[in-house]
């Protein structure tokens, strides 16, 4: 018998950079937390402890910090495909390169009724996510991209049922027709670069924004019997409005909130006072897809199971 | 030498409370995160066993679920008043009833430009805290009230320096007139009850914006010689728009954002790229008093140091 | 274009299942997070709302308490095993079930230097994990076994270098040959099944014990010249002492320790005192596979990237 | 009406300092998390902005890792007696400094049976805490000294009841004999000073062991009719063991276990499948005491309500 090495990928994580614009008096901020990480032919650095092929990640940190300057920030998809590019020039052993990147969105404060030109409160919602992966070189040469947030916390304080579901001798939940459904959302969609004209000038940010407001809408009007459907008419709006979107897949836990039994006490309670509970939540994933979506590619190699 | 039961509280920690609002088509939700605790006369329970005068956490919990539907949730400190008012009433031996409610705030989500009436997004900034005391029966009864925020978390790209200050044979900082300051602040205040006629109609919610904005608008409009003089000014204003306030403490982490170098790599860098730095942090802490400030009394008993 | 359900599943998460074995005046217990999920034909639940076919994820968490006394916790992968195949007939329109154990280790509490029957204390240190998939039914039925660990926090205070790698515009690391080297190791091994004669009877504790055993000894011996080949030498021990494993993946976050600079004081530091950093980190994935490995299958889907 | 500053203070906290002795191959490890303070007379750095008094929390930062190889951590208190006696030497407007240190420990990796020379394990249980505060200058000089623990996780599966408690409208706890009792502890024990003669020889490790011992054996050997009782039994205990502590202070969650109902489907649960439960849980704070203890003076201040 013999062992060998299988997949595997190092880089830098969590490097937090901060992007201040200034060149106005009207500061613009972009606030990451940035991770790369190179594949490829590292063989010999874990088999005989031989690092000259290593681009080591203190290098990939610097080259983060760097490329905020030097290529700018305009978003994170545009800054992690430069990043990405740039790793497989500088490690000729890669054969990949992914960049993940997070963003906390800032909004002005607000004094007299104006923003404040450079004083910022973070907005503290959902995070932003993006995951670029580029592979090979000069004209095989392929990128992915996908977008998504992570920690969207909505609720539906009626408007949502679930009845109807299949039971055995392990069954005591009861069917109801109005509850509360709650949870904390995590998506993230792929672009079909093929569809995109011209990369560089794409509007990722804009993008972003139509999608996230796409989402919040359809789980605000969807009637719901379940939280799959509310997830994948979601999906499907964000899909059907944006045809550049090849894939969209979501993890959402069922935040239970149980209505408090207050009839010991002689008071009524018609849904109005609910427990929220830690754990155990349902874990709903799933995907929606275009039927015809261009090929992943290595798009969700070591991105965390479904989102 | 014998021992004895010095200083001792006991309650029930951490109950998730939700309150909906439905009287009408546009629900309204209080989200709260609700500890209470009796302290007194119990030290049979740790001498002897004998539990006679314990109210059981258990109990304490049912009643701050029935009282989000008996009395209700119109602000989390009216709220707090009538629980402990209550806790008073139904454990004899308690000479002090502390409630501790966090609230969660919650935006509506806007389908088509319109606020949907029963589905909402967490606004995910900072938490509303409120801390209430009520101590003695009958006419003794007094009743201290605490409210605040915490991880409100505010940036100033510029307008912030530091210099000036003493060294010594381990000072190595150098000084600065431009950085970054950045804080995830934590305030107490605690009102005046003299000074409110009417607590209960007291708007406790408006007082609440009111100061918020004004700390945020101070931290702004601050050109700040340190985080202490900062602090010292959002608190100073806060005071003087609002008489019904005796005093008000802060514990702000000094969020360091180290200018990055990038002069190795022959790139300037006049206050564009940051690293944020986790720990450690600066951790300033002060209270901002009125002259005239009525006795705290109990207040801040068994609240977290400074705040 | 339309648009279609793709990969999904739905389960119970984090079910925080304890079961004590009291037969005797000395208790055993077995403390556990569980999830389960399921994938298979679930489409009308997403595309129509009908639930027909779905098991509640409540249904899913009674069973995993009541399997707990029913089939009893020999083990994670025992009692795992027993419920990802229950799931599948009670689900006909499963194709899959996948079960996560993590379980957290107690000691007992020793008192006048016996251990106490039924007083116990948290070890505290790693989690052990353990992921069943369970596939088809009859004799098509696979079964997949992942066991591994999570939060093993190793730390080597010399017998550690880094020098010899790849330097670009970009490197300012200096080379070493002695640092700190420090992480916190998540592992997952993969049994192949084929090479275990009877399931039931194999011994799942005590081959934990003895693979975290072999990690430990690996780490500690290994003069490492660099995190990789580290892992390398702990994931080969491993796979030789237990032909039972098929495969092993690291992931291990490199945990910097730098050398803080006391020259400015006129004090040496050779090495003697560090600031342990929080982010960035490196971050090293790996797998080490067997040559006559067998097939994984749906083993690692849906299981976080490497590890 | 005028504002003024009243109680405050500020320093670095979260240093994360690492210590190695390496005199001999058998290298040992102090891993700390060291918070400093400082309070005094620092009105001008808050009203006028003004930094002439500051001694920085950067300076003390580096102070605090030169300290560990210029002093030596022999333990956390030793080390912080040390670093608050300098700070008030290095900062004259300062009236007192307020150390705290978290100390982590590691074990030594068992390779063939043998303890290794370097590598180390972390143990993961209790993180052990310390409290220092030093308060005026030359003969009135007084320092003020906590240790504790924190996170020790225990369970007894039995020996704990409930019952005989006070009953109101709104219980509905049923009364026991036979429960899981468990909890996360912290304790905090002040140590008085006036009956150690030798602070400097003091053997600060020993005692630390001799009472977390005590504290786990009296948890352990009591039958409980309340958390609160055996929180009253393991003060007493090591109050009476070590005349040298003064006071002890305890907080401990509850950890609720609820026994799991299996009657809807056949089974019988006696005591052996529980829920552990996140949130509510009960709290529980208490302080037992020596009679002739010694003043506290400000050994508590600033110190989280209880402990």
């Amino acid at each position: 018998m013999t062992t060998f090495l299988g997949s595997n990928q190092y880089g830098k994580a969590e490097n937090r950079v901060v992007r201040i614009y200034r060149e106005t008096d009207r500061h613009e901020i972009r606030d990451l937390n940035v991770s790369t990480s190179l594949r490829g032919d590292f063989d010999e650095a874990h088999t005989t402890g031989d690092q000259a092929k290593i681009l080591p990640t203190d290098t990939q940190k610097n080259t983060a910090f760097a490329y905020a300057k030097e290529h700018g920030v305009t978003s994170p998809e545009d800054y992690a495909i430069a990043l990405g590019t740039h790793f497989l020039d500088a490690a000729p052993a890669a054969t990949a390169a992914q960049i993940r990147v997070e963003e906390y969105v800032w909004d002005r404060i607000t004094v007299d009724g104006s923003e404040h030109d450079h004083s910022f409160v973070r907005r503290g919602t959902e995070t932003r996510t993006s995951v670029v992966t580029v592979e090979g070189r000069g004209d095989d040469q392929k990128v992915a991209v996908l977008a998504g947030l992570t920690d969207l916390v909505v609720l539906k304080s009626t408007g949502s049922e679930f009845k109807g579901y299949l039971k055995d001798g392990y069954t005591t939940l009861q069917e109801t027709d109005d509850r509360v459904m709650a949870t904390s959302l995590t998506a993230r969609w792929r672009y079909d670069l093929d569809t995109i004209e011209d990369v560089d000038g794409f509007d990722w940010d804009g993008t972003y924004e139509s999608i996230r407001s796409i989402l919040l809408a359809a789980f605000a009007r969807t009637h719901s019997r379940a939280l799959q459907e509310t997830l994948f008419v979601m999906g499907d709006d964000a899909l059907k409005a944006h045809p550049e979107v090849a894939e969209i897949r979501f993890a959402a836990p069922n935040k239970h909130h149980f209505l408090y039994d207050l009839s010991p006490f002689g008071t009524e309670n018609n849904g109005e006072v609910f427990m929220a509970a830690d754990r155990p939540y349902g874990l709903i994933e799933a995907t929606v897809t275009r039927d015809d979506a261009s090929d992943p590619g290595s798009a969700w190699t070591a991105v965390p199971a479904f989102v």
